[in-house]
């Protein structure tokens, strides 16, 4: 697949050179289970922990299939995104690997833990005004200056493509799932896991939890248009992005259902998953874990898979120690 | 082996015996390794996660051998012990499989989050005042009265050869380990993972952790005569009690080291381990974690084994919110 037609959804065959193509710089996570969530939900649930992948998220499958993608003359140009969160790091770890040059565009009101660890993979920064249109500005301002090719969070085939790999791994070690959960925020995660349960498993119902404060994915498919969040907020700040044309249009034909969940369930979700799995997941990677708690599913007697896509809190600045 | 000879440190067939017996009630838990700890040390780390253990803590491995090797007769009159940490949790879960009645002995000031989790699994609780002495005098009533079977901690053989099958599993997994470092309190869990070693692994040294404030092991091995703690004191609250005769016996022959850690180097090699590695764990399993950063022990160029002992916290109260 080359970068100029990565706005068609990705076929069977791209997902499973997609997976081929990164697997050796990439974690295969573990699947955790809990008779914590077993009992409390009468189900059986099967936990894809992404939290423990590289750079602390599934963002990393799609940066590298999407660097890995790009031919030889593409990569010598480098690749530019505008991202403050997990796809920043991942990008910047994906072109190290492959020894290309990326360079980041990220707020100067970004957090210093974060402008270091997109530097410490070695990628350039550049600092521009926090907002959508000064990031999208700066970079179109790399793309012209550098011809480095853009390589957006979501909006992508090959990133999409790479995603779906989390899953793929999933339904291999858990087949027969009734229901596979995932966030939802520019919606490359869950357009991923939605190809690969058509593909793979298509008995099994894919469903999103994403933020009410943020639910543009909940009320596009109802509407059955395209309808972006306007000033969405949510402690899920990996979800604050809106769908695009092609995840929109992906979500629509494989996906079942959109829950959207309270900010108190995102915080009690990811409390009960620290207390009870001693593991630490962020606020994003909790939104499916919530829609799950949150009693509006029927779960009880299915096998249940849920995408922990992440890890990366500040630790010095939890959610339950604000109140 | 009957409850009348645990204090004789446990043989090879004990180990082994003590392993089958508790196989089907605990977790085999997994191993972990990280590249932060490896890049930072030049070693080569595997991390035993007693952490996503039953109860959140090896203990339940202890309770479970000792509770499973009481004769019909002796197990119709009930177990007993004085706790208010993860012991008490792990025996009256243990008694609570084997259909035996337990009773533990716990500080009235114990935390109610403390009191419900060991009721939750269906033990009786007698309060007493929060003094070693009121402790003693209640569980002795206790025995006195109902005939209970003491199953102490860690001043126990069954108890220890109990602790042991964490480490035989990982010298199963990970052979050739140079080192294995715990953390050391009453002894139990270092005194069997020390056995292990000899009878599993005799190349593999055994070094453990312990609080600067609560460092009666390091003393007395030094000294080469038990010398408890007076007013130990550690955010490391599973490592505050002191040696027994039976398990400084057995650290004296198979021990290679204690190092001393501080307080300090306890909270920042917590805060490591969450952050880097995603998991949680309680402050005194980041105990021998600590003596691994601390720079004492020489580990370049080592495969380097830890028991990550527990993972029980209170996210409400967390040592590097407190400053």
């Amino acid at each position: 697949m080359s970068s100029r037609d990565n706005q068609d959804a990705p076929r069977k065959e791209h997902l499973e050179q997609a997976r081929l193509r990164i697997a050796p710089y990439v974690h295969r996570t573990p699947v955790f289970t809990s008779s914590y969530f077993d009992h409390r939900l009468g189900a059986k649930v099967f936990f894809k922990c992404e939290n423990f992948q590289k750079v602390g998220a599934f963002k990393i499958r799609g940066a590298t299939n999407a660097v890995f993608s790009l031919e030889e003359a593409e990569i010598e140009r480098g690749v530019v995104a505008h991202s403050s969160g997990n796809h920043a790091q991942a990008l910047a770890l994906a072109a190290r690997t492959r020894g290309a040059h990326a360079i980041i565009v990220m707020p100067r009101t970004a957090p210093a833990v974060k402008l270091a660890a997109v530097r410490d993979y070695g990628a350039e920064i550049r600092l521009c005004e926090p907002t959508l249109a000064a990031r999208e500005a700066e970079t179109a301002k790399v793309m012209e200056e550098t011809g480095a090719v853009l390589v957006h969070p979501s909006d992508d085939s090959r990133i999409i493509a790479g995603q779906a790999s989390a899953a793929s791994e999933l339904f291999e070690e858990e087949p027969n799932l009734d229901l596979l959960l995932g966030p939802v925020g520019g919606g490359g995660l869950l357009s991923g896991i939605a190809l690969a349960a058509h593909f793979q498993s298509s008995s099994t119902q894919v469903i999103a939890g994403e933020p009410a404060g943020a639910d543009d994915a909940y009320r596009s498919l109802q509407a059955g248009e395209l309808i972006p969040s306007v000033q969405p907020k949510s402690i899920a700040d990996g979800l604050l992005s809106s769908l695009s044309p092609l995840t929109f249009s992906i979500l629509k034909q494989h996906v079942a259902e959109v829950v959207p969940v309270s900010e108190e369930g995102i915080v009690e979700a990811m409390k009960t998953v620290w207390e009870r799995m001693k593991i630490l997941i962020e606020p994003s990677a909790a939104v499916p874990v919530a829609a799950l708690l949150g009693g509006k599913l029927t779960v009880s007697g299915k096998r249940v898979g849920v995408i922990l896509s992440g890890g990366n809190v500040d630790l010095e600045n939890l959610p339950w120690s604000q109140s």
